[in-house]
């Protein structure tokens, strides 16, 4: 693999650059990679397990001499980091981010940066229920799908390189525009969410359940919304503030239909859920086609193969 | 280990029945199974693959000489089989079940069978996505929760031997009452599939995301939803109808939980997302520590760990 970029910054170590750094080092992809992290603990585990060639003390040390700068900071405070590093930007450099909703990010960031930077958003559609700077591994991105979403402006030899990087990173990559992204990842994403977590805490609050029996008799089902529901809950509740109109638009659809089979269950309509659930397993079996998720049951928990 | 039963019968060769057959084989804890399913197809495969001791061309056959008898059928015709058998069954004999549902299964089943056999119901909490003969392996039932749910009369040593077979085959066995196992599985199990479901259906009807976007970018949470809605249709159907009143509780609750919680959204209520978000990863913690679900990321998909 040839070196893409002489220097990367990446701003935040959690997840998703922690994932990145061991990537990148995985395929050569980056002469010096630094790093900065706002919190001392974090900077301190990040320099233990080597994570980053370079851990800044400062934000500023950590983007001056580079030419990528990618934040990987929760969503709702893009704008606020970004405004920190523009004075110390160097021209001609790009910076992109990793957050999982664009429009706000872009009117966040946009008009913070000097002109003569190139601005370039993207979202890694890859990540587990883990955070911080502990949790990265190098093969996240393997197969996974990164988008690219260019703003008016973007230079397209900026966008090509990031787009080069990802690649090397081992990700699949589209380009797609801020709104479309916002609404196709209400759907893929931020809903699901929202409803994991609403059933996980509606099994929490039911008094005459108790939470010893929700846990003991957890694999029927419910284990796969808990392990969504322990995703990152600063990340999360800044997701849902600024998608905001898309997200709730994907819930009033999902409650529409919640709706429609309440009232086939009330109504003892055998037909009309069979049809239903019937429909969904095609989605599942396109999933698995793709590539982006394997048939073995129960994701091979315990390691058994049906025979 | 040692022989439970001379004889069992299981009706009815889905993915419960086959990993029954597989794990009681492992542990040699029946001298020798029978089993019978209504298609044909069916039969065949079994034999195929070397499921049940013999296969019998009739129900009647293959409950006659059994000291236990398992119903494997959907809920909803768990009645008529009951009905069909109650004939053959031998004087003694114990007669249970693997339903989802216990207080309507008890109705349908109860008043079918002859005064002289016991009925012991029961509910082995695990399964996958898949389903049909060849989905079953011995290892299901390994540290999962069993549930056994007597009925007025059930004779106590009819229990304890049945008790002793789903200890055999791996599983961990609690008792409790019909209606109190309902509201536990609307919780655990019956409503997280039907949400995953109708996500699933809101996924698929939505014009401006297609298709083949869904399936692409599905990695980001959606795809755990899509497991869960791969289930087998008509068993869903029925388990639905026949837990008709736990379940619409329980997504009654749920639906004014996410209420709340898009308000919370609409309003920009940041700490209460936050705080709600934090405390559903409590139960996650729990379910781990019980040995319910593993901590490896992603349930360890492509066998990356965190480091």
């Amino acid at each position: 693999m040839t070196q893409i970029y002489d220097r990367v910054a990446l701003v935040g170590l959690g997840l998703i650059a922690s994932s990145m750094f061991w990537a990148i080092k995985r395929g050569g992809l980056v002469g010096e990679v630094s790093g900065y992290a706002r919190s001392p603990e974090t900077r301190r585990k990040a320099r233990e397990i080597g994570l980053c060639d370079r851990v800044c003390e400062t934000v500023t040390e950590a983007v001056k001499d580079a030419d990528l700068v990618i934040l990987c900071v929760p969503v709702g405070v893009m704008g606020a980091v970004a405004a920190e590093i523009a004075p110390a930007l160097k021209a001609g450099a790009t910076v992109s981010d990793v957050g999982s909703v664009k429009a706000d990010v872009i009117a966040q960031v946009g008009h913070e940066l000097p002109s003569n930077v190139h601005f370039v958003p993207a979202h890694p559609l890859a990540g587990t229920e883990h955070s911080g700077p502990e949790s990265g591994f190098a093969e996240l991105f393997d197969n996974r799908w990164t988008l690219i979403v260019p703003v008016e402006g973007s230079d397209p030899a900026a966008i090509s390189k990031l787009r080069q990087l990802w690649e090397g990173m081992g990700a699949n990559v589209d380009e797609m525009d801020a709104e479309h992204h916002d609404l196709v990842l209400a759907v893929t994403s931020h809903a699901p969410h929202l409803i994991a977590y609403t059933m996980v805490g509606v099994a929490d609050d039911l008094r005459r359940v108790t939470d010893s029996e929700v846990i003991k008799y957890s694999a029927a089902g419910f284990r796969d919304f808990t392990r969504i529901a322990a995703s990152d809950p600063t990340m999360w509740r800044d997701v849902f503030l600024s998608n905001k109109d898309a997200t709730l638009e994907i819930l009033g659809r999902f409650t529409e239909e919640l709706f429609a089979l309440q009232k086939a269950i009330r109504d003892g309509d055998g037909d009309h859920l069979h049809s239903y659930f019937t429909r969904t397993r095609a989605i599942r079996r396109g999933i698995i086609e793709a590539g982006q998720d394997t048939a073995a049951a129960n994701f091979g928990r315990g390691g058994a193969a049906p025979k």
